[in-house]
Formats: structure tokens, C-alpha cells, sequence
């Protein structure tokens, strides 16, 4: 669907990172009039709701600069270069758990700030883990820490905004729907 | 909550834009080793489930430059300086749908990719809207046409990609959660 587009007559990138890429686009708009757009360049994510045997969701406690505190979050990552997002889900499953799975069902896709950003989180589910027998390296970078969680006390962890990603909002929806129907 | 902290010991801004701040901090680690982080500065935004009175979910498709396509959201909008996130709502509702509402309800607030933003999305619910008397003006450099939509439909915009964002996903299982209790 190209309703309203907006046509691109110049595109000029800013900064090209290691994560991001800024543009900013000069387009015009369906009245004839132009416009800027900021644009994020972003390689998209892919994130799994993985649960345990009790039924626990498996989270990741870490660090997020952007808002200068720590969160719990379902296990997610940004996809390589070239790499399809199921391996991509299954690789960051692995790398920030321990845990792995034969059986990852894809839910849906979701752009998380279309306004500005192209970043796309591909999202997984699967009531199938098993840890795995040698635990693989996660990223440098990247320290996380283990949580499993019921369905209560990740809500109860929603409220005291210690859970507070959009991902992650969204999967405990999807479990209490799950629970509920 | 501090575990993990990556503290700061410089910052530099790459660009400063009307919608995304670009920055670069240079921090320590937990382990000690320095690392950068590229981190966009957004000043939040709002979004509002707000149901008519036979139900249906109220949308605005609009074009979205990042993904160079149309998708059909909730009608959201990012936060004025200063402007505090209810009468936020409230005033993208109008801008968008020309619906206003004495009710509106908060929900959850959501980092949408807290990895490198810390754009946060506060988000309402209504299910009592009337339109207004006087139509508001929107931004003058947004088109943006109003859709009603049952939950059903609005699955079957999401199988077919037409909704593809986290919020407008979030209202789906919103209500879907909604209608199941």
C-alpha cells in the first residue's frame, strides 16, 4: 500500500554506525509540498516468548543505556548480516539463556517506531526448551542475567516498570491470552 | 535498578534533528572494558485504543516513510516539550479521528526498542468517544485517513501486514484479552 506517499528527491546519510544509520530524506508530499524525514537505519531484531515446563516465562535482566536502567526483557537480538530470523531467534535464545529448542513457532512481526525507525522485531514463541549440555559465548558487549518468571509476576514486575519494553508488554498479553482462551 | 550499569565518560552529539537526537556515549562495562553506544533521543510519544460504540477498534492509515509504505495504526503521536502524556492522547485522538473523550483510561507505558532508543509509548484505552463538533486540524505535514475496524479485521490487516507495529499489535491482544475475560 503506497497511500499518501511521500517521494524521496534527495537522501543524505549522516552517520552510519555499528547498530544505526541516520538519513534524513527530503520527500514530497501528496499535496506538493516537501517535507524532511530522520530516519533510522536499523538491521532488525527478532525476539522468543520461551517457556519452561512450569510454564515460566524465560526473561533476561540487563543493562539498557538508552534509558540508563536495567529491565527484564524476553531473550532478543539484532539479526546479522544475511541471517533469517528463525535461526536468528533460536541463536539469541541459546546465547542469552542456555536454553535451546527444536520447535520455535512464529507469531507475528511488528515495526516498533514506524514514525522514524525501520526496525523490525520477528517474534517466536515455543513451550519446548531444554538446556543446553555446553553454554555458548553471548556478545562481548553484553551482560545479561538469567530470570524465569509466571505470567503474575511478570505483571507485577509491568507495574513496577521494571519490565517496560514494548516485546516484552506484548508477550505477557500473548500468554494471558493463551491462558485465557 | 543499576545492575550492569555502563557508566558514561563522554558523550557526543552527532546530530540533533526536530524528531531523533543522535548520541554517542563511551562507557565502562561491568567488566571494566570501555565500549560505545549509539543512542537516539526521542521526546516519547502517545497512543490511544479507543473503541466506538458498536466496538470497533479506531485506526488511521498514514504513510510511513521508513518502511515506504501505509500501515493502519492506533492513532498515536509524540509528546510536545512539556506536554504531559493524558492530555497528549487526548489531543492526537482529536488531531487524527476527530473523536474527543472524557475517559480515557491509562494502560501501560512501553520502551519501543530499548536497545538504542529510549522513545517511550504511553498508552490509553477508551470505549467512550463522540466525534467533535469543530474538526481540529492535524499536523500540516501528516495525511492520515480514519479506519474503524472490528478485532477481527484488524487480525486480518496484521496477517496481511497492513498493521505491522508494536502498539497497534498490542491493542489487538488489548482486546482480544478484553473480550476473553
Amino acid at each position: 500500500m503506497k497511500k499518501f506517499e511521500e517521494k524521496t528527491y534527495e537522501s543524505e546519510t549522516i552517520y552510519k554506525g555499528k547498530i544505526v544509520q541516520l538519513d534524513i530524506d527530503s520527500v514530497t508530499l501528496p499535496d506538493g509540498q516537501t517535507s524532511k524525514r530522520e530516519l533510522i537505519r536499523h538491521p532488525g531484531a527478532v525476539a522468543v516468548i520461551a517457556l519452561t515446563e512450569e510454564g515460566k516465562m524465560v526473561c533476561v535482566e540487563q543493562y539498557r543505556k538508552p534509558m540508563e536502567k536495567s529491565i527484564v526483557e524476553i531473550p532478543a537480538g539484532k539479526l546479522e548480516p544475511n541471517e533469517a530470523p528463525k535461526p536468528c531467534a533460536l541463536r539469541e535464545l541459546e546465547e542469552e539463556t542456555g536454553y535451546t529448542s527444536d520447535d520455535l513457532e512464529f507469531v507475528t512481526s511488528f515495526y516498533t517506531s514506524p514514525g522514524f525507525a525501520d526496525e523490525i522485531v520477528h517474534l517466536y514463541f515455543t513451550d519446548k526448551i531444554r538446556p543446553l549440555e555446553n553454554q555458548p559465548e553471548g556478545d562481548e558487549d553484553e551482560f545479561v542475567e538469567l530470570i524465569e518468571l509466571t505470567v503474575e509476576e511478570a505483571e507485577a514486575l509491568e507495574k513496577e516498570e521494571r519490565i517496560h519494553d514494548a516485546k516484552t508488554a506484548y508477550a505477557i498479553l500473548y500468554l494471558k491470552l493463551r491462558n485465557a482462551l
